[in-house]
């Protein structure tokens, strides 16, 4: 993976592609946008870093969700330097890719997020995460969604996948019931942790902790050096088809589900995915930007996408 | 242990302390009403089918709320054939004490319980379960405290031990910082983590796995049969100081300290408290006690005790 590394890096610094996509920024006609969001879309389902099986499920996810929800999603309209960026001594590269929901009248999303980081390390190794998440907004108080796969060596996995919930679960046992118990949620957490490389993961953050349901699938997957290739098989053979299953029930029960909310409720729901939205900026992104891509950078990105997560 | 089972059982049914203890039911003096809780508390101390170090623990800590909280608490004034009972057939024996905080004007307590449960298995073990659950009132909302030690072979114990919050964290991130992150928890949870033989525990239940804290203690320790009183040893050096820990932490700065909690905000806690007892009732005694002592004790018990779990 590290071959590509140069390769992606000069095609952003000359190709003409790139200074386009500059100059589209700067008009705002609808053809306009499309191609700064079509350049955009284009690196970001490259996921160039990482391993074929990994690649194909995120790109996948996306597609998936592009699909079903296309009509109801705007185009990335993000600056083309916060679409895809790197750090100053080009070791961290990552591409950012939101899209939000048309006006709430139309849409139950919120907003979508894919994202990749790739940053050599001072080990020589790589780390590289990708993930997508997907908001809605208070037309519904169905869950949320949320991949993210971490693999900071070849022999590792972290592997984040869950509706994080839109309410407090211990006072609405029939919400827990609808999205959790009656989904068979956690027979997918259970077929992951029969596998005898998957461990849990458990975050540092207490809050991120509190923030994903009861059948959050949050594991590590560590194999063996002397089995290379183990970690793409499980993700191929495992990770794969649950990750696909968990987007399957979220598109059909949460995404485009109809739910009542009642004006108060709306309100309050508001209010705490507004509260969501900035304690995950804060602790997620806004920690681990500046430590790989250097305060500037960090600020550009973040200032950038903060309007997303802020009320 | 299976030795003391047919005395236990033999004491039970025919000793006159036994007998007293019927009588003094039906007497409401102040009196009589300490003899019945003195009595009941006698028999409940006994741990008599757990090891020493299991039962010196259980010990320590009731004698420690006790201790600490004592003014603020009635006497148990359970019936004396639920502050022990077994099932028809003399192979599942247990105790129970209950005592509720003074009115709330004087006492921060809602209640505390205690309980043993010993029930030999058909596969010739026997499963031992020791509990201490206490449940605040709405003059605070300071999370509860639970610790429960479940034995079913020698080599095999699941521990759990929690402030189960009585506040939505993602909601609360000060009172997730007050009481999670500034009591430094996490560390308690980690140090277990770190032993060998230390495993996670998953509750079946997605309502249990909702009410417990980010920081709470679920693991299942398995040890190898070839190292016999390797369970004994890992309470005494480890399950033992943590718990002494935790239930410290609990009393000084939940049971003891003191919080701001407003009209609208107490009559939310109630409802929500109120939420979790009944869930808590129905989902783990309520489906459980039918199982270990046939349904006309169970019934007898859980209509007992059902008044604390009910607004």
């Amino acid at each position: 993976m590290a071959v590509a590394l140069p390769v992606i890096f000069s095609n952003f610094r000359s190709s003409p592609s790139s200074s386009r996509s500059k100059i589209s920024f700067n008009c705002s006609s609808a053809s306009s946008k499309m191609e700064l969001h079509n350049e955009g879309r284009t690196k970001f389902m490259e996921f160039p870093y990482v391993s074929a099986p990994h690649r194909k499920l995120m790109q996948h996810l996306i597609s998936t969700v592009e699909n079903r929800l296309g009509s109801q999603l705007l185009p990335c309209t993000l600056p083309p330097d916060v679409q895809y960026y790197q750090n100053q001594t080009g070791t961290a590269h990552a591409s950012l890719h939101i899209r939000s929901g048309h006006k709430p009248s139309q849409s139950q999303i919120d907003f979508l997020l894919g994202s990749w980081i790739h940053s050599e390390l001072p080990t020589g190794g790589a780390l590289n995460i990708t993930s997508l998440s997907a908001y809605l907004n208070s037309l519904t108080d169905a869950p949320n969604f949320l991949i993210e796969l971490i693999q900071s060596s070849p022999t590792s996995l972290i592997l984040i996948l869950d509706l994080p919930p839109r309410k407090d679960l211990v006072f609405n046992p029939d919400y827990l019931h609808t999205f959790y118990e009656g989904t068979q949620l956690d027979t997918r957490r259970q077929i992951l942790e029969k596998i005898p490389e998957v461990r849990p993961y458990i975050s540092s953050s207490l809050y991120i902790r509190s923030l994903v349901s009861p059948t959050a699938i949050m594991v590590r997957i560590e194999t063996e050096a002397s089995q290379p290739g183990r970690v793409e098989e499980l993700i191929k053979d495992n990770v794969d088809p649950i990750a696909k299953e968990v987007l399957d029930i979220w598109l059909d029960q949460c995404a485009c589900g109809k739910r009542e909310v009642g004006e108060t409720e709306r309100a309050f729901l508001e209010k705490r995915d507004g509260l969501i939205k900035t304690k995950t900026f804060e602790v997620d992104l806004g920690s681990s930007f500046p430590r790989l891509f250097g305060p500037e950078v960090a600020d550009r990105v973040l200032g950038a996408i903060r309007d997303f997560f802020t009320v």
